[in-house]
């Protein structure tokens, strides 16, 4: 093993870092929207793009078909360490409402905060394009300065995230030799805080229902039958209160089966985050948390599973009144999933549930339910301690271990289809606006972003 | 006094059954639906309809402004008989879910069902059209073969019944002397059973409430929130899980005062009737009363209270799913009164019960509260006996006096402002549909309703 220059690769990151935020633009520019068939040809254009720059940095770079938006495969040899496969998405979420912009979305700027802060505010800005080009700048600068890369990167860029990854699924079965890696790296996860760099190692799961309570077989007049007939919204609310208990805790049996406490070590640092009431429910105008007495908050939003109605409807729900006693009413319902809870267990353990709370006269159907595990990295994963040790080096600041309340379910096609643990690293912070009107990425995220996977790649090598 | 020819008006009745039939459905054709203002001007012009019916038989009729849908006031001279103010309505039900009907609500048809019956099909065949038509077509037939009317007649056709009579409380105040009459006749209630005509001499009241529950100040990512923040579907089903002991008792403290038990001699009546879950709720596809325990059913739907959602909704409710915790969540609530249940004590009872199962961080907010207390009629009303009577002849059958569950709140001003009690008969059937998807009233109800008015005019007359 040859001793790389790391400092050097560092530097010609921060020397090249207009060049840089010039590609990044460049791609800003293209209304890469994929929920939307009008920009089908804008998706095409950013995976053609993204093939282009890749090539002139050495990589074997295609667009491949999928059926949907095409996706970006580029391969380089590396070193001698574990071969890496990364994952991002070249699409964007839809625009609207464009007139809460203050710029035109697809003409990126670079925007000054009262305090200072520079950012590049455009959509993409953050998710996912910023954060991509914070892997590929880095690619750039190891090969500009070594001529190689660290260990050798299969690049797997998406098009269609923001829709579901409605075919990357079936892409990454087919193409398994293709893609076959000794571990995945994505990049579409945030910091702790704007100081504190984290690696997320946990993905809620998520088991989603939904589901009808029928009584009567029509609707009824309340004056003639109220008093005698079932009222199907009154036992879906009984249903509903029926699911948490006064703890907090969710009251289906069953329910918390293959849930796992965290490692000792793992709960004393998130009790070090300090995460309050204040801080998190405050902005949303709300003080007090809801979940499991006894639970940090951190806990009850990452590595605790939840159950939500997402929406839920019966009778009349019209301007004015109807006295009518409904025939059904309607409820949809999210579970989010941990550790090891398996989501064909959950949904039946629900569906029981459910099925146990029904009074006579009264019928129960489920529809459309699909559900994923959650994903948890292994804590004795070898290469978290090195991204974790580059990051430090990086920020000034221990990286810190995470959970995702949220989902990521390609992260699940990558363990059961290709194998692979993921090290999910970014730089994305709460206040970017993904989604939003006026999304930006801080020009701190990305250049030290860039820094970061320079440092990262290193890592992987040793 | 001179003797009338009761079997020659009752003659032409049947023989202008067509023509009668025309009439009606005219007036179904028109969807006046007064609780959405889009439909607004079929409520004028029902009221028009009305009217210019009227004129053709001698009737000085208008329509008159109330500050809300017109109401249509008409006056005929008529015997030395007692004057009688006449009440029905011509606003109907919204007809959501419009899906649910066999054929378009305002396209009137004849259907014969399997055991041959024959059925006027459209929203608002029973509820009311179809019944103000019964009394309004005899009228006709006397006009047609006497000239006149056995007793003078002001009919009061408003067209906010299904809104509440918002505005036709004020109308009766503000137009006393041009109401003035010796009794009110109303046809808004039912038949005992398809064989049996009734006469309602109790009305339940109500309270009338729609509310919501606000939790954060926005809706939610449910993977970044979800076990932390408040749910405001889960804290609104709560409460409405609350309303209901589960002795089917209504567990709102408070609310049954002034809640009476019936006279020990109505009580036996009752049970003679032997209303059984079988009859009453077999039809509608159930088989168990949720009412109190140890009460009969007979009770249960007309002379104890209730309290009933009437429409719940919150979250998403589109198609597919949507990974959110909603702000706030809605719900519409009636509670039906008996006895001396104070409405303004009913709803405040209401509104302290939620509030006291709100939990910390959920605000509540209430609207459009009204309300009626129940109306008792005297069981020794003159007219009474007079009517049942006639209805015996028209029937083959005792006519027997029952409470019904329903409410009818002018009946209470027409009492407390124009100083009339209220014989209360109509035709309509517990299978009509009333309030929902394919409304009929059978072609039995309404011929033979005609004929019932004919026969009540001659006798009230004498």
């Amino acid at each position: 093993m040859t001793a790389r220059p790391l400092d050097q690769v560092l530097a010609h990151v921060d020397q090249s870092l207009d060049q840089s935020l010039d590609r990044l633009f460049a791609l800003l520019r293209i209304a890469s929207v994929s929920t939307d068939s009008a920009y089908a040809k804008d998706c095409a254009a950013a995976a053609d793009w993204l093939v282009a720059d890749l090539r002139t940095m050495g990589f074997e770079a295609a667009a491949r078909d999928t059926g949907g938006h095409p996706a970006v495969v580029a391969k380089s040899a590396g070193g001698a360490g574990p071969h890496a496969l990364f994952y991002g998405h070249y699409d964007v979420q839809p625009v609207d409402p464009l007139d809460q912009w203050e710029t035109p979305p697809f003409e990126p700027r670079i925007a000054t905060a009262p305090d200072g802060t520079k950012r590049i505010v455009a959509r993409g800005a953050s998710d996912d394009k910023g954060q991509v080009m914070t892997f590929v700048e880095a690619c750039r600068s190891w090969k500009a300065v070594t001529g190689s890369l660290p260990v050798g990167i299969t690049m797997l860029i998406e098009g269609e995230e923001e829709s579901g990854s409605a075919h990357l699924f079936d892409f990454v079965k087919a193409n398994r030799a293709d893609l076959a890696a000794d571990v995945a790296l994505v990049c579409d996860t945030g910091m702790w805080d704007a100081g504190t760099p984290a690696i997320t190692t946990s993905l809620r799961g998520i088991v989603v229902e939904e589901f009808k309570v029928v009584a009567a077989n029509r609707d009824l007049h309340s004056g003639v039958y109220g008093g005698a007939a079932a009222n199907p919204i009154h036992v879906l609310s009984r249903i509903v209160a029926s699911l948490h208990g006064p703890d907090g805790r969710i009251a289906i049996p069953g329910f918390y089966e293959g849930v796992e406490d965290l490692p000792a070590d793992i709960l004393e640092d998130w009790k070090g985050l300090n995460l309050t009431a204040q801080d998190f429910l405050g902005p949303i105008g709300l003080s007090q948390p809801i979940g499991e007495k006894g639970r940090l908050l951190i806990e009850m939003v990452s590595s605790r599973p939840t159950c939500d109605v997402n929406g839920m409807w019966g009778g009349y729900t019209g301007e004015g009144g109807k006295t009518v006693i409904a025939s059904e009413a309607w409820a949809k319902l999210t579970c989010r999933l941990v550790s090891k809870q398996d989501p064909v267990k959950v949904r039946d353990a629900f569906r029981a549930h459910v099925r146990a709370q029904l009074p006579a006269d009264c019928k129960v159907e489920f529809f459309g339910s699909r559900g994923s595990a959650a994903i948890s990295l292994p804590w004795d994963m070898p290469v978290l301690a090195r991204a974790r040790a580059a990051l430090t080096d990086e920020w000034g600041r221990k990286a810190v271990t995470i959970g995702s309340g949220g989902s990521i379910p390609i992260v699940g096609a990558f363990k059961a289809d290709l194998g692979l643990d993921s090290l999910l690293v970014g730089f994305a912070l709460e206040d970017d606006r993904v989604h939003s009107p006026n999304e930006k990425y801080d020009l701190k995220s990305f250049h030290k972003g860039i820094r970061s996977w320079v440092r990262i790649l290193d890592a992987l090598a040793d």
